[in-house]
Order: C-alpha cells, then structure tokens, then sequence
C-alpha cells in the first residue's frame, strides 16, 4: 500500500533531489509535481535525466488539485510563498513537510525579525522541527514538519551532545561552514556562473545569514538558555556537500572517551549519523548522495578548545532526503525506507 | 534466492561501482571482495563512504577461497593478471565476468597485437563480449563475459544502427571521445592529479589507443566487411562520463525520419539506451549514475555527413552497470534488476 | 610615446582580457572603458580585482567622446551592435579593431545568411581579418580590423599549412573543439550554471555554430577553391581554453618530417604560434594566460589520415591577446609588444 | 644592470611560479634552475609552458656551481633539505631567499618540537622572517630570509593590526583557513588526485599543522606575549588560494571607523595588501595571479566577536612571489618591482 505523494515547487535542485527520491521509495506513488516556471512541461524536459523514468507533467499549483491528489506533500517554495500554501493544505487535513523556513521557528517574533511577516502564525505552534534525531516522537505525530536549513542541519547535530554533555562553554561557538554551489539553487546568478565560482572561494553574508536564529533556536532548547552562535558560510567551488567546522571552548579537561561516549549516546539509535572513530575526519565525498551525517572532532589541550567537523550532502541530508525521512516517520515506515542510498563517489 | 558473488580487485574506482551497485541489488549477496593492496583492511577503512554500510574485509586473492564463496565473480583486475584468474575460475565451473580487455577479442592475434601474449586463448571462443544490445542472446547462456571497454561502449552503440542500416560509408566512422578523469583509475598520477587535470584539457595516446582494435571488432561484424575507425581520446576535467561524437560519411541522402528509425528498431527493447528526440543532445550530466546512453545525432546535409553523440557514465554503462546488466542475463534476472538507477545531478 | 586606447563594451569576459592585457602594455594608455551595465561604476567595484590597479570608471557608450579620447578602440560589444559603432568611429579616422563577427567576412552575402543584415557593407571591403599569421602585412595598414572568432583562431592555424601544402583532401576536414565556459560569456544562464557546466561536456550548436563560414572564408582562401568544414564546438568544465582537435584525409603518403616542414615554414616567423616537437601533443593548460598556439599532429598510416590538435588560450589568444596584437601591427609595435605573458600554471 | 639568480629545487609549483615571475623580471637575470628528479631535462620538457620561453636546462645542485653562477638564491626544497643547501650558500658570501620552514624560526626548540633536529641552529640568530608589511627594514639588509608559510602570510596580515591595536582578547584567535589543492604540492597523491579532491572538501591536520608555531611566533611578538592560536586548515577543490577567516573576542566596543583606522594605518605603505571597503569581502578569485592580500572583516556586536577575511594566491603571495618581494628589498629594488602582475580571472 502506497501513499500519494506531491512535489510542490520540483524543478529547483532540491526539487529533483525530492522527485528522483521519491521515485525510487516502495512506498510512494508520486502524483503530482507543480512548478510556476515549467508548468505543461514533462519533468523530463526540464531535467532530461529523468527521460524514460519520470513522465509527469509539470502542473500549475492548484491547491484543489493537490488537495485531491495526495495524502502528503512537501513544498519546495521560497519562503513567504510556503506559508500561503502550506496553511491551506494542513487546514485540509494533508500532511505537510515544508522545506522553506516558514515553518521551523517557534517564536514568530524571531521569524519576523530575520525573515518577514508571518501571515500563518497559527500553525507555528503545531509546526516541528524536522531534525529526527532530536524531535523523532514529535515529528511522528506532526500534521507540518518545517524541514531544517541546510547548514543548520550540519551545525546542531555536530552542537548538540557537547551542549547536553555540558562540557562546552555554550558562548563559545562558533560555526565555520562551507556549502557547494548547488545550495545557492538553481536560478543563474553572477555567483553561481562556473567562471565565477571556480576558483572563487568565498565567505558570503558574514553575521547575517538567517540560518543563524535557527541553530540558535535549537542548540538554545538544548542548552537550557538562550545562546548565541557565530555562523559563517562560504562557497566551495563544488556542486554539493556541506562541511563545518564547529569551535568551543572546552569548560572543562574531558578526555576522547568522554567525548565519544557523549557522541554514542546522543546519535545510538540515530540511522544516518556516523560517529567516526578516533582520528578519523568527515569528507564531502564520503556522504555525497547519501542521507548521513559523518562527524569526527579533536580535542586541542593547547588551547583548551575542541573543534567538531561534520559532513553532509546539503541536497540529501540537508534538504530532500531530511524531508522524505520525516515523512517516513510521519506515516509509519521504517525511518530508512528509500533512504538507503547508493553513495556517490567519485 | 540469492546469488554469491565476489568482486576481485574491488579497491578501484571500478571496484567501488560494482561494490556499491552488488551492495543494493535485490538477487545478489557480496561474499568476498580481494585486493592486493588493501587485504586485510575493511572495505569502509579503504572507502570511508561505506562505513555502516559494508562490513566486508578485503582478502587477499585466493582461488579456492574464491570458487568456494562465489557463484559469480566479476573481476577487475589489470590485463595479463585478469587472464590468469579467469581462466580457473571458469574451469572450476564459475560464471565470470571479466572487465579487463583479456576476453573481449574473438581473435587472439589481434589482442597480441595491441597487448601482449596471451596465455589463456582457449577461452576466447566460448567468451562473449558483453555488449547486451548486440549479443544479448548469447550472454544469457555464457560462462565468460569480456565485459567491454568504456570508450567502445559508447562508440558502437552509436555507430551500429548506421552500419547495419548501410546509410553510411564504413570507412569514413572517425570517434572524437571526452572521458573524465575516473577512467585513468585510481592510483595517484601527475595526469590524474587535481592541478594538472583542472583546466588542462588534452587528447592523448592518438592513433595508438587499444580500444581502437574493440571498436573495430564489434563494428566490422555490424557492417560485414573489415573496417578501420579513427579513434582519439581525451580527458576532460571532471571525475564521470564519457560524450562520443561520431562522424561519418552519408552514403547516400537520407531523411531524420529514416535516421530515427534505424536508431527506434535497433533499441526498440534495449532498456539502457535512450534515444533522444529531435533536436536533442546529449549530455554526461543527464547519465551521470545511470546504466544509461543516450544518444542523438544531426545529419548535416551540407557536408554531406551525419554527426552522433552518445553519453554514457565511464564507471557504470562503461564499466561496472553494464558488467551488473551482462550478470542479470547470465542468471536468468530481469536485464534491469538492481539497474533501476538514480540520476546524480547535479 | 603612447597611444590611447578605449575598450567599448569592457565588463565581459573579453573586456577585462583587454583591460588587464591593455594596463600592462608599455606602449599603451588606457583612457576609456565604456559598459551599458555598469556606466559610472568604478570599473574595480565590477572586477575587484582591479582594485588599487585602475582608477577608471565605466562610461556610457558616446561617440564624440570616444573620437576624443581614443586613437586606438577596441570594440567588444555583441553583433549588430557593434557595427553601428564601429562605423563612425573609422569614419571619424580612428583605428578600431572589431572584436564583433561584424567585420570578419568579405562577402555580406554570407554574413547575411548566418548572421542577420548588415548596415555597414562599405566597411567590408576596407576591413582585413585579424589573423596576424595569415595577413600581417594587410593589418599593418588596416584602420579596421574584424579580429577572429576564438574557434576559427585556432582551427585556421592548425588546418593552414596541410591545406597550403597540398598534402590533404580539402573536402574532408573535420574540426572537433572544445571551449572553456567563458567563451560563452560573462551573463549568467542556466548552461554556465556551475552545478550544470560542472560534470556536464556536452555538444552544441552541432552544424549550425556562426564560426562555421567564417573558418571556410579563410580556409577556402588559401585551398584556393570553396570548401566547406565539418566544424562540431563542445562545452568543457573549465575556465578557459580550446582545444581543437582536426581530422583530414591525407591525399598522397607524407613523411613527418613532409608535414613538419609545411608547419615551420608556415610558422617560421610566427611568434605566437609554437610547433611542438614529434611525440608531442598540445593541452589548454600550456597555454594558459598567454598569446601562443601550440600545435602537433599524429599522422595515422592505417587510416590514411592526419589528426591535428591545437591549443589556444579563448581569452587570449581566442580574443584580447589577438586583437592587441593586431594594435601592435597596425600602430608599428613589436609584434609581442605587451604580450610576452606569464604562462597561468597551475 | 641585472643581477644574477638560482633557483635550487625548480620543478615543483613554487619553483615554476619563481621561474616564470622571474623570467618576466626586469633586474633579473635567471642563470640556473636545479632540481633532483629533472636534472638534465630542459625545463621546457618538464613544464611544455615554457617552451620558446626559457631555454635553460635543469642541472644538479652543485653548491660550488650555484655560488659561481648566481648573486641570489631562492631555495625551494622539502624541509631539512633546505637548510643543509642553504648554510653553505649564506658562508660563501650569498644572499638567499629559503622558502622552507627551516629558517622562519627564532627559537630552534621551536623548530625542534614541531619540525625535527635543527643542523644550521648558528644561522637563526641572523635569519629574518621574511613578512615585508612587518619586517622590511629587517629584510634590507639581511643575507637569509625565511619566506613565511602560504598559511601565515593570510593569517598574520589578517590578525596584526587588531593585537597591535590590543582591541581584541589575544588568547581568543581562531584561524579557519582553507587552501586550493597545490599548496599540497605537485608530487601525485590520492589526496591530490582530481577524483578525490574533485567534490572532496575536507579538514587536515587539525590541531598539529606545523604553521601554527609560525603563526604564534609573530603574532606572540606583536601582542607582546606568549599566544596560542587555534589553527585548522582545509583543502578546497580549486587549483589556487587561501582564504583565511579568522575569528577574535573584542576585548572592548570598538566601531567600524576605528578597526578600519587600524588596518590602514598598518598597511599605508603596504603595496601589496588591500583593505577592502566596508561591506566588501575578498575572494581568491580576486587575487588570483598577483601579489596582493586583500583584507576585509565583520563587526559582529550581537556576539562580540570580529570575523576578518584575508585572501591570497597561495604561490603568488603565500610562496614565490612574496619571496622575490623580499628579494627586491635585499637588493635594493623597488618592492614592487617584477610583481605588478595581471590578475587571473576568470
């Protein structure tokens, strides 16, 4: 028995990430995909990877339509234009994963401070934060999911047992992440031009990227206060993965074990987290289209500071494959279904 | 019911393809990968990619260890090595497929020509080349397979519907080839490495490259007659794919419409190749990950000459997928079993 | 004592080529960079490259202005544009070399027809095409130079000499290229996207590029009777560079040494034209940053045919670098005046 | 009037970057390039760049050959080596740029504690840190210069100004660094190979890379005590750069204005670095090729921190080009003199 599954918004990276996902999970049938850009289009001319495996039509975003068409949907739209869809199809009693930020925060006032209004107030309270590993019991329930930002994906799973552990001084952190080029999307830009990036390696909206309230949000719960965390993403001339390189002040002498034990418990029953072991560091490359998170760190005594890298692949991990594993648990299947994935290398 | 299979020689980029690929496919159960270099070391110490998800230690070749754990074996070795192994695999009754050049010429003077002596000739008329668009039939009952080359695989598929359809002048074929840099292998190279490939694009080994001779193999049977093909390869500053554009003499006007059906009839049941519609061209990224090739064509009627381009993925149609596709035939599965692949763009 | 210079149209890819090769030349002020996009921007706000290293700023395009800052104009503006203002500049008795096709064909008829119409026919006859190897004495006294495609820069100079010297069937060549993605401009699109240019060689424009007439005007020329060009250019993920890889018949046997005289001969008094040694073949990345052609050649007995291959950098030798040595032609300069450049290496 | 030069240990990516800038320098007369596994070979062979450019011809290092043949040395060997090559030099009268690690240190435990045993300990004393923004009145009249890491030469210009300035907490710096695939040099690793790096964005040496005491020996003398800095570099796809971001406590509330007063103030007579303008960010991209460190930085009040980004060409200002800016101030020569080079872009 399937369930009937709609793209809303499919022909970004993320989109494709999502159908070509979606499309290979034994329990989907994909319905429907919706773009603005390419709607009366066969998907497989827009990414013609897809000829003789996908022959859906790009439709016009119809909420009747998707209301009919399927028992749960992800929307891959910019914010603002989520939240006036998302609401719609949750008050028809569908089961939504946005995958823009509309729906992460629980705080509108933070929301409306780096973003903008907010018109769907009402749902931010039912709304959970799709990071399985720390709200799986909350996500299973969940009528909205609001799938985590890309680098705050790598950034809170790397944060979060040495802020639970305690053993870090929760002012300390500061994040380092470098993102390929496919998480600028798909739309050309000047930036994204091949010329331009290759061999243009670059930190981009220093101390004011909205990714940052989001880490925030969440490695605050942890914390049990409020914290602040300097966030700072850079481009890597690639087309994905995500590396970051997490610094914090150590609060006290803890020894590797420690640590490991920390990172063990935190992510032992957590699928698609690789705590790596000792003296070993996570690569772009090794998690490339697949749903892990690999995480390695060094504790430096010289400086009293210990220093966490992660690996995602920001499409997967920190975008589709997140999403379609929080479906997964909303609907019952086993957490990993469709998300077993061949990795990509070289 | 599944089947035993080994990889021998599967610390290579081609290795890692037909680990990752034997890994997820439904009939298959991966006993034993061999390596030289790497025995004794856990496949996911020589691939971090794989950790949680292969538990496999590589071992070092041992034959009885090998006729003993596998019903099927595909193996990756160099030339001369492969021919070695092969042979008393095949004699204690295994079905082999080889992906070195040992077993792919029917004549073993043509192989001494361009290689070097060979020491297991009695084998070459029982092998089959394992090109499943042409010699599907005799796959299905075969013991070896020479699994063929990755340049040929994308050359013949696009020059034989032309050569049987007798539209063009056999002697005329000249195959322009860009390969990525995965096809130069793994071990670490002044070619290979990242600074001398990253903007360096160059063709090498022109007019001597020992794919010519398999190209010709396959297509002078198609055409009925000994024929001679140019062949230049090149490499091209990325890590897959390979794009073959083909060039032949008209041997007399023909029409798009005839064209397209010399290509429809020639595929009409092939799973893999993809015949693209007017106007289209292919490209590697629309392949990338898949068993696919695709190809298209434009016939220029002022030169008087029809130019066709195919795009295969180097490791998987040019090497590890079509190696998988020949084993599905070997044992009576489905030709797409565990082929079923997703696209990896971007 | 030095000339002063304007580059109309110079925020492309061609213009900063121009700019930074223009800044460095001894003899040479540069008085004038003019952009639509950007007027009265500084032009180191468009390239911070350029920051502390130029002081311009970006002018709106106005003739008298031009006439009264300039002896010497570079005009590298889009077709049809450009010859709107290349006319009354030469009019007004200035010299200006055409980085446009505008003025690169004799006959109009042929522009015409790949092209669109042409309003400054009575400049074609005046003009002389900027192949300094081919008409240096001619651009000596040009006031208009139409400077060559990057495609047909280096597929002229590699096909000359065989064609000149009788020893191939002019009927049968056949030039395969491959461009780095700035030859196809600084203006963001979805094909020079990173994440698609990235892992993405592919064909275009197959039997229809624009630089197709203009390789057989001058090819034509010199075999002394019309022929035309199988001419197919390819998409490489790189920066920069071409690499043109030509197929001919040869028409009678030829030794080495036969054909290694043609191309000394030919090139004896070239100084951007480098004929590699036997056993040598050209790469992108040789030439890199630099004014140089290198040339070698493979000739294929079992075949009967010679595979020529060349290597030029697009934005240099392809476009700026040329048309500065055009300016040193036509203004008496050493010929490499400004131009002996650093090779880019890695 | 031209001075003599050697460079000793030419066939790596620094050496050809010394070769070809001094090739291009006016008061430069290179007279010898030696190099262990090319001797004999025309460095035209070894780097095809450089063929009818320079004509010299590799020869083995030969101290009694080196000392007649050259006024200057610049020496590009692995540590250890270096120092036995350089000693003698320096006796016989010689002035020597030594691009090692061997003669960067004033403390030879230093150089023991992370390097290994030090055999010229007498020349320390006299040696000087070859950083000219900091030590150029120094650099005049030295006889050996230990030319700084790629790393510290980002990291030290970045961080400078705010010690001196004391606006920051000196026990709070964090250096996160990332560097294109040649500064790991030319020789072929699977590190270096273009499948591994290609999409492999990764850590190294995290917590024990052999730059950190060369960071700490500067800034501890500029801060006026003994610092410890947290240093991490990464590898990024890309051929060349470094961009480095650094982060630090302010140790007070200090405005945009006064944190730009002093990073003017520290570079006014700097001719190779750039202080960027408010809401600038440097790129790789834009100092690709020359000698420039751009510097450009973020106030971050809601955390207290300062993040400054430097960005360099590994070769260019990390290696080669910073070591002939020091020869040019050992000799007298304006600093800038053979370094006003053209940007690489794109």
């Amino acid at each position: 028995m399937k369930i009937r599954v709609a793209v809303v918004g499919g022909t970004g990276y993320t989109g494709f990430e999502l159908v070509t996902l979606l499309l290979h999970h034994p329990k989907v049938e994909l319905t429907e995909i919706t773009s603005q850009s390419y709607a009366g289009q066969p998907i497989s001319m827009v990414f013609p990877a897809l000829q003789e495996t996908c022959s859906l039509v790009c439709a016009q975003m119809d909420l009747t339509r998707l209301v009919d068409r399927a028992d749960c949907l992800f929307v891959a739209l910019p914010h603002k234009t989520a939240m006036e869809v998302v609401a719609p199809l949750v008050r028809a009693g569908k089961r939504v994963v946005d995958l823009s930020a509309d729906f992460r925060f629980r705080s509108p006032e933070i929301y409306e401070k780096w973003y903008q209004e907010h018109t769907a107030k009402d749902f931010l309270a039912e709304a959970v934060y799709g990071l399985p590993e720390l709200h799986g019991d909350k996500i299973r329930t969940a009528n909205l999911v609001g799938n985590p930002g890309c680098y705050p994906t790598g950034v809170i799973l790397a944060a979060a047992p040495l802020l639970a552990g305690g053993v870090v001084d929760p002012d300390s952190l500061i994040a380092d992440c470098k993102s390929g080029v496919s998480g600028a999307g798909r739309a050309p830009t000047l930036t994204t031009h091949f010329c331009e990036a290759n061999e243009g390696f670059t930190a981009y909206k220093v101390g004011e990227h909205r990714h940052t309230p989001e880490i925030e949000q969440e490695l605050s719960t942890i914390a049990k206060r409020q914290i602040k965390v300097v966030f700072t993403p850079h481009l890597v001339p690639m087309s994905r993965g995500i590396l970051t390189t997490l610094y914090a002040n150590l609060s006290r002498t803890v020894s590797e074990d420690e640590v490991r034990g920390l990172y063990q418990e935190a992510y032992e029953r957590a699928v698609f987290v690789r705590v790596l072991q000792q003296g070993h560091l996570p690569s772009t490359l090794y998690v490339r289209g697949t749903n892990f998170c690999d995480i390695g760190w060094r504790i430096e005594r010289r400086t009293g500071r210990i220093i966490v890298i992660s690996a995602i692949d920001n499409l997967t991990r920190g975008a589709a494959g997140q999403a379609i594993c929080n479906m997964n648990l909303m609907f019952g299947f086993d957490e990993a279904e469709g998300l077993r994935l061949r990795a990509w290398q070289p």
